[in-house]
């Protein structure tokens, strides 16, 4: 990678699958470090998740793995072992990390690898803190969040999958602590992440928690409502659907100003004896103060309310679908610096973003790159990172040992 | 903080309100760096968001700020702005990096800032990428996922702040990112991070944006149902509700198994003539497989089917909501190596979280900290880390620039 790149002299080897682990190296080679994820031959478990195309190779896969390297080895077989092995213990003041989120066990447990290069740092994420499997699916439906979800009644799964960014992005805050604390202190460390602590330790960070501990509390559903401050959704006269904010009190009277409602929303307060100008005020005259603005969304187009909340302060946003999303909004596409378009080979043209993370200006955001077709660079590999001969290599490749992308 | 934390030796300035940067410090000090946040007199806007103790103050505060120093200065004077400039600029190899959401003009500005120490790292979040101002829930309505989240029909926002929560993790790796490549470079930097443009590129790195661009496909709402594999909620004989999921063939056939159903899913495969072997097949028969489940879960309580899946290697979990997470789950309790109690000033007794990474054992994962009482950290910082004698606070104090916790 460049070396005035942010993450430059940083290698890592992710043995993976799915979202959080996957996502959590791709973050670390947008800033350019070098990530090698290491797949059996064939390609892991997630080779082929949805979304595909329509050549079947997976839009998902492709999405999750811009800018790695892919080298592809028998990992069944001792040989497969011992090339993941040397690669991941290779000697480098940046090497010697390990991110996985597969079982890591036998030659792929910390004492194994440990034993090969003492200031190994090996980042494992699991399903819980005792070792036992979870996904963002099994984990989600325990949070207390889909129980709050939309109007009541059955529970709502959120299909972002929301745990699994938040943990691939644990992975990569923790990654750069432990490397920064080895080039310290000349140790390697263990750093294990379970999905549902991730979980966890959010529904606790947010007060949800302490709510339950200290009020009794379980906060209801309230569908598109905000929780403490006023903020709801509201159909337009042509079909579409925006959502408003308000949380300080300068956003809140520009609400009142921009749709010319101030004198009738300011008779809410003496009618229901709140107090307007604090957030929790309104929360409470929600619906009053909806029952205000509703006429105002329902006589107008999502074009005329644009229109008329320009520059003025209110926080809104037009609900888009994807394809609204990719269509409509400037920001999803080149206009906004961190798209630009690739050609994701076995895919096409793709709109590919770079990491959200700008460091001073575009100069020195790496633009997208795509992800590479399975082992396309096995033997580039082998040969710059080990140091194989291309005969070596070539004798691997006879005894099915490696495989590189013209074998898949 | 301990000398042997993993971040020991770094000092961060944090000026923020509500989720996103707040979470963002509170990730770095729970490794041990320290973070000092600094608040305007009297606290900043989020200093009484909702959920609340009894007495009025913020659970929601307590919980984002654990283990960080606060410092209370009057910005709106020219003495305070020098006293914040100060920390902020301060000398020392891990000192001079600024955490931020406000808007970062004026004396805060990257500008005016980086003349006082050129290698400041300053992160500033954003709502848009040119600036403008957005929000979680303005966000999330133009992401597409609440128009793919439940039944169809209305939308439905997400109630975890799931982009919040992601672009602090993205400003903790990024900090760090930019401060290890100052330790190679000397060059200080501005990063800066748009709300919006973390749920872009999500969305993007999930193969969203690539199903519209290749397939012209949106992703229709699927209720709880897994999408291309096969998952689903179910009601249990006692009115709870469960979520299953399989994604690997092991973990499908784990159904089948412990169900005793095998034998009748297995007619599903001729029945509609698709491959109960592959995870999209799965997906298409999706309905007759929950058929067949149904019965099965409608004939059994939560704690039987407890039972009957312990140690079958089925990715399942219970729903709950925050009470049940708090009072029923053993993972939130202190059972959790992540979990204590702590003693939370202004609020009493608290389960808290630690991060849920853990550097190698329990040893080397910092125990959760309370959070601050507002200014609780004013004189202490001002001496130990500007060098300002106590009878130059007394003066402060005497002036108004400065508050502890004594006078909010």
């Amino acid at each position: 990678m460049t070396s005035d790149a942010i993450l430059a002299d940083l290698s890592v080897v992710e043995v993976s699958a799915f979202v959080a682990a996957p996502m959590g190296g791709m973050t670390l080679a947008q800033m350019g470090a070098e990530v090698i994820r290491i797949d059996p031959i064939g390609g892991n478990i997630d080779h082929g998740r949805w979304p595909l195309a329509p050549n079947g190779n997976s839009l998902y896969w492709a999405s999750l793995n811009k800018g790695k390297r892919s080298v592809c080895l028998a990992l069944n077989t001792p040989e497969g072992r011992e090339i993941a092995t040397a690669l991941i213990t290779r000697p480098g003041e940046g090497n010697g990390i390990l991110l996985t989120n597969l079982p890591a066990s036998g030659w792929m447990s910390h004492a194994a690898l440990s034993a090969k290069r003492a200031d190994l740092i090996m980042l494992k994420l699991t399903g819980n803190h005792d070792g036992s499997g979870a996904v963002d699916y099994t984990v989600n439906c325990a949070s207390g969040f889909p129980m709050a979800t939309g109007t009541g009644g059955d529970p709502v799964n959120h299909v972002l999958p929301a745990w699994d960014v938040a943990a691939g992005l644990y992975l990569s805050t923790g990654l750069l602590a432990a490397e920064r604390a080895r080039r310290r202190d000349g140790q390697g460390r263990e750093v294990t992440l379970a999905l549902s602590d991730v979980m966890l330790a959010t529904v606790a960070n947010l007060g949800y928690v302490a709510d339950v501990q200290v009020n009794g509390a379980v906060r209801p559903p309230l569908g598109n409502d905000l929780y403490g401050a006023y903020g709801k959704d509201f159909p337009t006269r042509d079909g579409r659907r925006i959502m408003i904010a308000a949380i300080s009190g300068r956003q809140w009277k520009a609400i009142g100003k921009a749709t010319g409602l101030s004198e009738k929303i300011a008779m809410i307060g003496p009618m229901l004896d709140v107090d307007l100008d604090d957030e929790g005020g309104r929360f409470e005259a929600r619906h009053a103060i909806s029952a205000v603005l509703a006429p105002w969304f329902a006589k107008r187009t999502l074009a005329e309310i644009t229109t008329a909340f320009e520059g003025s302060g209110i926080l809104w946003g037009p609900y888009q679908d994807f394809g609204q999303l990719v269509r409509e909004d400037a920001r999803c596409s080149t206009a906004n610096p961190m798209f630009a378009d690739i050609d994701q080979p076995g895919i096409g043209r793709l709109l590919a973003p770079a990491i959200p993370l700008s460091f001073g200006g575009p100069a020195v955001r790496l633009p997208p790159v795509p992800a590479p077709r399975l082992g396309e660079h096995t033997d580039m590999v082998l040969a710059e990172r080990l140091g194989l001969t291309m005969s070596a290599i070539g004798k691997l490749h006879d005894a099915g040992i490696v495989a590189g992308a013209k074998d898949h």
